[in-house]
């Protein structure tokens, strides 16, 4: 395992209050970065002050998007330990990424080392207000200064994190989305599989589109028959009809989620049907019109939950749950964050006690 | 118009020679910025040695590929004259790209005379053996430092220059092209039409399954119905089939070429029979088998035109022309470099001379 060279701040920023923290905005001391040459593999592991980095324009990552990034979170028990939600999965994931868009891969227990290194560094800036947690960014971009349109080689696999404060200020409120009619996030054969730079830029202009007509996100068809659920903004969905939980099937154009998976575990552990596969815009508008449809919501690193209380499709506006948040969601949402916040076991053995 | 400050470079660097040229691996001694900043619009432009920019780890287009580029050149003539080659087109385009990124308009007047400064100052960086070029790369990226999914409050328009070799070192050899089954590059409704980084980083998968099996370039067909012809590589395609040159019309997924448009233009004043119609693979297998596909050319402002010998289709070789270029092409790559290198007469209007 390569050696990760320690470079210690000798000027430590002040710290954030903690109803300013907002999300993704400050961040902590220290940063974790390895280089890739071809050739040579990865090399020069550091932890180092978090700052700016040295970029020649001709870097490919600015002309040909050649990246890849994870979203995971560390939280603060109520006894002070601090707690990573499930690292092992982001590394795996940010394989499969690499794999699809030509990146070299990286040594996942390596990476895992690497991050246990940073956040013990940076582990007072982990807040332990309700609902804050730091949100940790692993990335890797493309640093070959060539024009050239190809693999780069040379790379810069990146940790920073960001103290984030709780999602849920004034409680769990359901949001409104409309289903995208004109624009699309991904098709199969695509990236929409992979967390890399492009799905999210192609989603800008969409988000963009239902904002201005006051929804908060825009839940996302499948790109070839413009009728199949995909997702919602950047969360995973599901829906409740007639008590079994259906959520679309990893179908290639979908992000493998890691809350998306853990919510379908803590589902099956309740006894409550879960159902992965393919499903229609129209069986969900048939079945908000039979009264079936019981609850909607996104899941993700972000949110954890995000209830969904309006539904716009075309010139429909369907209301679910009288546009509160569901049981079942709330079950979820209360499991998932206890577990994350250590006031309920981990039965599953997703934690790492830092 | 805002002022552009020039900040002219006191350590010129040497001249690489002009066979090692390659393309997009040098880089003249100057580059043009300017920055973007969100209620204060584009400000602060200036003409400085080309350089590393200090980029912070949380820039969004490190994360969210918000990024657009263009790619043009410019021409050293016989007389020792700099031509450039519908720049205007370009900037056109960039800002096309930039209403689907959600990245603010840039001022297309200015963008030109900045780009006229930044040559004129560079004048010496344009190779003028036979082939050679000035390659010239515009490009946007979203510089906010932000980890939230949403258009950037920052950017910076960048211009990049780098001197580029010969397409055809030893005369244009057609290329062999494999049409892919399993990726796609582009949808209806997806980034396809305009230039940035998540179209390219997507095409890398397939390119790389391609050069494995001995084939230069990736011919991509429709993300719906995998039917239907949109590009190869990075180029436009065109197919002569009995004596009519037919091109996939610009239908949303499709980059709408200047080099494209240019032919176009050249085959109608020399009066063959042009079409811009959607097209199948199908169509073209046929042709093939009927003796009728003559010519296959994909176009481009790198290689101008490049002849396809050899197209793979399944489990079929299609050769086209006996593996050698076509008559029609010869003549478009004869007229268009001609117009480029001022040795034929531009009645198109198409090149600004410095």
């Amino acid at each position: 395992m390569l050696d990760i060279r320690t470079e210690l701040t000798t000027n430590p920023k002040e710290k954030p209050a903690v109803d300013e923290l907002g999300f993704g905005h400050y961040f902590t001391d220290h940063m974790f970065i390895v280089e890739y040459t071809e050739g040579k593999g990865w090399h020069d592991a550091k932890i180092t002050q978090y700052q700016p980095i040295p970029m020649y324009p001709s870097s490919m990552v600015f002309h040909y998007g050649q990246s890849v990034f994870e979203g995971l979170k560390a939280y603060k028990t109520v006894d002070g330990e601090v707690l990573l939600f499930r690292p092992d999965r982001n590394f795996a994931r940010l394989n499969k990424s690499n794999e699809r868009l030509v990146i070299p891969a990286i040594d996942e227990e390596f990476a895992l080392e690497a991050l246990k290194q940073l956040v013990s560094i940076d582990r007072d800036w982990v807040p332990n207000a309700l609902g804050t947690s730091l949100y940790i960014r692993p990335f890797i971009i493309a640093t070959e200064a060539n024009l050239g349109v190809h693999p780069s080689k040379n790379y810069k696999f990146i940790i920073i994190m960001s103290p984030s404060g709780s999602y849920y200020k004034g409680g769990i409120n359901p949001v409104k989305i409309m289903v995208e009619q004109q624009f699309v996030r991904a098709v199969k054969g695509g990236t929409g599989e992979a967390k890399t730079g492009g799905n999210y830029a192609s989603a800008l202009k969409g988000q963009e589109i239902a904002e201005k007509e006051g929804y908060a996100q825009t839940l996302w068809l499948d790109g070839k028959e413009n009728k199949y659920v995909e997702e919602v903004g950047s969360m995973n969905i599901f829906f409740k009809i007639n008590g079994t939980v259906i959520t679309p099937e990893l179908n290639g154009s979908i992000l493998a989620g890691i809350t998306r998976d853990s919510m379908i575990q803590v589902l099956k552990s309740k006894n409550v049907p879960v159902e992965e596969r393919r499903i229609s815009i129209n069986e969900i508008v048939e079945a908000s019109h039979n009264g079936t449809l019981e609850e909607v919501f996104g899941t993700g690193t972000a949110a954890v939950i995000s209830p969904v209380g309006e539904l716009k499709y075309l010139d429909e506006k369907l209301i679910i749950n009288d546009g509160k948040i569901g049981e079942v969601s709330q079950m979820l949402y209360d499991t998932l964050t206890g577990i994350q916040n250590g006031t309920i076991e981990d039965t599953f053995g997703w934690t790492i006690k830092l």
